[in-house]
């Protein structure tokens, strides 16, 4: 027991949840339950391949479109726990449906300024060296909403762009390694197997670096929406980068403006100039419950949890503030904090019952710290729809519910 | 880039996979995918929940019973990537079926030596303090067969009763101090709510240290398999302490020596006095590729990768031999490596086509190593049929099959 549970522990202490706290936490009679009970009959046989209780319904948020094959769904990160993101609640973003693809039949073509261009078939990449690393993807889009004052109502519409998996697969610079780079090589093409044939440009340090050439997610095959049979991963970096249905990289001299990093995610400042390739994604967190749209119900113990998460490092502190901002606890975090992967933090709280807002706000490896919208303004002006990674309030009223702070 | 993967690196160095080692892998014409295959229609539309490829079809492992209620079903070691276990291929042991609890109706009574015996909802749960970890759970019987001469074909049968997710919920000692134990307490009783009332006695030391009363896997709720709505998690205990469908807890001076733990999950020794409550799970590992029933093909690079896992803390180390134990090879960690958790070994490979065997040992942080059967059966003797983890090998013919080294 490390110190921060020791004194969560203390801070709860024997029997604190034994009065009002808990609506049903009351002392029953002694009778146990075999007698309230009558043994069921025989449940259900094992099976083949395992799915959730009839009773859960948790889901991706989904907007009414005109063209869903073009649009997104949002992670319920309010029903979920932990760091993993269940892969049938992992975000989508994409701009022409989910392509159905054969894996027999799937090849990764890489080409250009290489000295052997080669065509990879899944089962050659699952031969290869392999690695499995935990790691965020998050839509440079996400959040867009909270440049503006207002903000969203829920931490599914603010925040439930982004996701995160265990992705296994080849280190893309074994790839590299074998086609043979040519030195006037400094970025490539990612090319997607999408109908839209999703393109990005990325640099050659990142490819050596971290980047992986993914076919599994969280055990298993990726899940079609998120690059079946095979996905480029690149730790941290914006959603779009990680390419999925990863079906071509051409190495270049320079980044090649396509539609895909020219018509969308840029960046306009206040001056009319425009951002580009601003890939990294800053440090962000966001209280996940209490959240928009929850009730607490009564004062007492609560536990404040959320997550964190920065593209250029690890979570080293989360800071939650009950009061809007005039003070600030250092949460704990779940461990171990992994590098450009979701970090979970939680810090016990005693509601008094009146009108409070809650805060948080991370500081990453680089000392970098989460900004509010004002700083982040002061920055960027009020243009941008991404990267805006701004500190969200959730306000908490007399009756427990819970709404946006700026609503 | 750490010391393994330079090595790993300077194994295979360039162009290592560019002869006939891979073999789709050949250098293509210079014509890029796109004259090949057409631009295809619109993919699908998002939705709330995924699901994966209709390509996909690994399943858990199931035998004909006649009573598939009291069956097993075993995970694909095989077929998994990573630490984490999907959960829908986590595998099953239940001895009545799975029951289909309603998570609002359902209870969890904590009484017996106990100040304040107390009944916990769902939601009270929920409201409590959580902590998340990622574990393995291996039932006592996993690898039984391999007591024997002979062994098991695939490391389905071998190894799939074990499993591994990231746990959520309540630490045990939070509830504890709730209801106050009495200091005559020194054992306490779990009871699930399957039919036929599966019942363990746990020592008040491990419900003070580890233990979770969890109600999260993997993100999201547990499976109905594995105990929706609240299971018992005791880390690297034995897999059926780890009571699913938990609705009851009692607080005892002894263990109560329930049928689950006199009638079955007891070893029996060779001068015919049985172990009981042998409760933490020994290290193991186990080579998953190649491995029983796999064809490499030929020569060439091959990774080596399997999973390894202690009930008694961290792995430390997992050594691979080629040549059936003449000569060991340290495999690289998959990091970081969990306490009682899967943990993913890897080694590269260059394959010169002739007959071997291939064997996996490890060592956790007490400075346990991995048996031998026959060590395994000096100390055991030939009846038990738990807590199996002697070293198992993999015997590769001259054609690229692979079967038990055993047959």
């Amino acid at each position: 027991m490390d110190a921060k549970q020791s004194s969560r522990r203390a801070f709860l202490g024997a029997g604190a949840f034994a009065g009002a706290a808990l609506t049903a936490c009351s002392a029953p009679d002694a009778t146990p339950p075999e007698a309230a009970t009558a043994p069921s009959l025989l449940g259900a046989p094992v099976r083949r391949y395992g799915e959730r209780s009839p009773h859960e319904t948790v889901a991706r948020g989904v907007r009414d479109s005109q063209t869903p094959e073009a649009a997104s769904s949002r992670t319920p990160l309010d029903e979920t726990y932990g760091i993993i993101t269940p892969s049938a609640l992992h975000f989508e973003r994409h701009h022409a449906g989910v392509p159905d693809i054969d894996p027999t039949a799937h090849k990764l073509l890489i080409h250009g300024l290489v000295e052997r261009p080669m065509m990879f078939t899944l089962s050659d990449l699952k031969r290869m060296p392999s690695v499995s690393r935990v790691h965020f993807v998050e839509c440079s889009g996400n959040s867009g909403g909270e440049w503006s004052a207002k903000g969203a109502p829920t931490v599914r519409l603010s925040h439930g762009l982004a996701s995160c998996s265990e992705w296994t697969g080849v280190p893309l610079r074994v790839l590299l390694d074998e086609v043979g780079v040519k030195p006037e090589a400094k970025w490539l093409l990612a090319e997607g197997d999408d109908a839209c044939r999703m393109q990005r440009s990325v640099m050659i340090e990142k490819a050596l670096d971290d980047a992986i050439v993914a076919y599994g997610q969280n055990g298993e095959a990726l899940r079609p929406e998120q690059g079946y049979p095979v996905r480029l991963v690149l730790p941290g970096w914006e959603g779009n980068t990680n390419v999925k249905w990863l079906r071509r990289i051409k190495l270049t001299e320079g980044p090649q403006f396509t539609k895909d990093e020219t018509s969308k995610y840029t960046e306009l400042m206040e001056d009319g100039e425009a951002w580009i390739f601003t890939f990294e994604m800053d440090a962000k967190s966001v209280i996940t419950a209490p959240s928009g749209g929850h009730a607490i119900g009564g004062p007492g113990y609560h536990e404040v949890t959320g997550l964190a998460w920065s593209g250029r490092g690890k979570i080293t502190s989360v800071e939650v503030s009950t009061d809007g901002g005039a003070n600030w606890s250092e949460a704990s975090l779940q461990q171990p904090v992994y590098s450009r992967a979701f970090t979970r933090f939680r810090l016990p709280w005693n509601w008094d019952g009146s009108e409070c807002v809650l805060l948080s706000r991370c500081r990453d490896d680089t000392g970098y710290v989460q900004p509010t919208r004002q700083e982040l303004i002061a920055q960027r002006g009020r243009y941008s729809a991404y990267h805006c990674n701004r500190i969200k309030g959730w306000r908490i009223a007399a009756d427990g519910s819970v709404s946006n702070a700026e609503a």
